[in-house]
């Protein structure tokens, strides 16, 4: 997930007590009557270094005795979650079927994890992902996980959208922040739902001087996953070029890759300032080389 | 669990598909959101000859991953659950939070292991034993593996006992059985909550001649577990004459062991016949005789 290996890679050159991580719960469903974050989770997991790093989601020296039953039992076994994993899921739906919002659940279990940087979902109400497919409309899992998103789109909607609001602390973070970041994410299903909570996104046009965005299209392709296809399907260019249309009313500035440096004058033409570096984080320290060149791209205002 | 290796060498003894085991739910516990219930599991898993037979309890080659982290979470980390164990509560605990009675749930998870036989908890209702300690009052689990039943109890009441009703198909079991055993279990707090459930006692009575009891007591002690103290402490004696007294309104006969002969006329005195035979189930084929040993001890009526 490239938003929680940008996030690891600026840890490491910023204050972690200074940062707010605003997260995707959108992705977030209900198997086996659990509540499962998995955007939050990949973060929690990578920020503790606990992440599985070949698999990329789920806990390292992770085991499956759990999905064993689980099949037994005739229970969905698509969905693979690992028996230490499942422990996370199972605290969060006990204490939000506490009444606890998810917003203190994610922040009880970072605490857990000795993160010291801020986490915040998005929202705590409820906000779904759907795809329509030519398979009917699938939630953001059986389409990602389900039939690992080898199916093409033809619209994407956020459920829960017109009425969720932000989680406590979302509003002010992207307020009194010197500097915010669209992490190197799928802008249509990753952002998108970020953008379409109540406020969040006229925040960002409000200080979009401020906001810097990471493309995560580098030579025309998604490092992992379906962003590219996802863009095609649904009518944008699946370039540098597209995801500056897509950011330019929330960002000021675009970072792309040395990849696609010819292309930075038509990222300039769209409206955004154009920052071109290395955005390939293969390592901790090419991480904290792009979180450094993203904190140079717009000034500190303070 | 004496009932459960009954049990097993009942169905070694009888076609699986005539015995109906109605089984205990005053030890189910809630913990981490889970709805726990250990003796239908320890019937179950025995039953599947998939118990661990080390522990009594609990699945064979099981794994404790998930507990490492409900200690990380600062989730209760007294009561063990193996990885796989688990499933079976999140799926019990599912299913119950969708309106399922524990009834139908105990009967999907038993065909999940292919049992032949019919398990029937006491009751769909709460029912919850509690006993009274000097450290005050105790759930179960909180007494029994919590304080790893060490402390001396003054009390036991079973809560919600005047509101439960039996479980569907109890009733009508009892009825329609041709012999009726009460399992070589503890007569307080295993069989007790049983016999506390409106219409179970009553049903007992009625049907007394086809009943037969197997004394858990052998030479003044259980085998397992502290029933012995838990008379003692209540004020019966801890021998088969005690469990003859506890017993003698419900069951027209009582199987005790060898260790005991002696005894047999005392029991006789209490209104019971009595069966002397060996009652250490060690092994599958001695499980296997005293279930012949208790089937002969009371002829069928049919």
């Amino acid at each position: 997930m490239g938003a929680a290996r940008f996030l690891r890679g600026l840890l490491a050159v910023v204050p972690p007590s200074s940062v707010t991580a605003i997260v995707n719960v959108a992705d977030d469903t209900e198997l086996h009557g659990l509540h499962i974050s998995p955007d939050i989770d990949t973060v929690t997991y990578t920020l503790a270094d606990a992440i599985d790093p070949d698999r990329g989601w789920g806990l390292r020296d992770e085991t499956w005795h759990a999905m064993t039953m689980f099949e037994r039992y005739g229970n969905p076994s698509w969905f693979n979650l690992g028996d230490k994993d499942l422990a996370t899921h199972i605290v969060r739906t006990e204490r939000l079927r506490a009444g606890q919002p998810l917003s203190e659940v994610t922040a009880h279990l970072a605490r857990a994890w000795d993160l010291e940087c801020t986490l915040l979902p998005v929202t705590d109400d409820r906000l779904r992902t759907f795809v329509t497919t030519e398979h009917g409309d699938l939630s953001f899992q059986e389409y990602f996980v389900g039939r690992q998103h080898a199916v093409p789109i033809t619209a994407v909607r956020f459920e829960g959208a017109e009425r969720a609001r932000p989680a406590p602390g979302v509003l002010d973070a992207l307020a009194d922040a010197d500097r915010i970041v669209v992490a190197p994410s799928n802008p249509i299903v990753s952002i998108g739902p970020l953008l379409a909570v109540d406020g969040i996104r006229d925040a960002l046009v409000e200080h979009r001087s401020r906001v810097v965005a990471v493309s995560p299209i580098i030579a025309g392709a998604a490092l992992k996953g379906p962003a590219d296809r996802m863009l095609t399907e649904l009518g944008h260019e699946p370039s540098v070029v597209g995801v500056a249309r897509l950011y330019r009313d929330v960002a000021a500035t675009l970072v792309i890759d040395d990849a696609d440096a010819a292309r930075a004058p038509e990222v300039e033409a769209e409206g955004m300032a154009c920052i071109v570096t290395g955005t390939v984080m293969s390592d901790a320290e090419r991480a904290a080389g792009l979180a450094r060149a993203v904190l140079a791209a717009t000034e500190s205002p303070r």
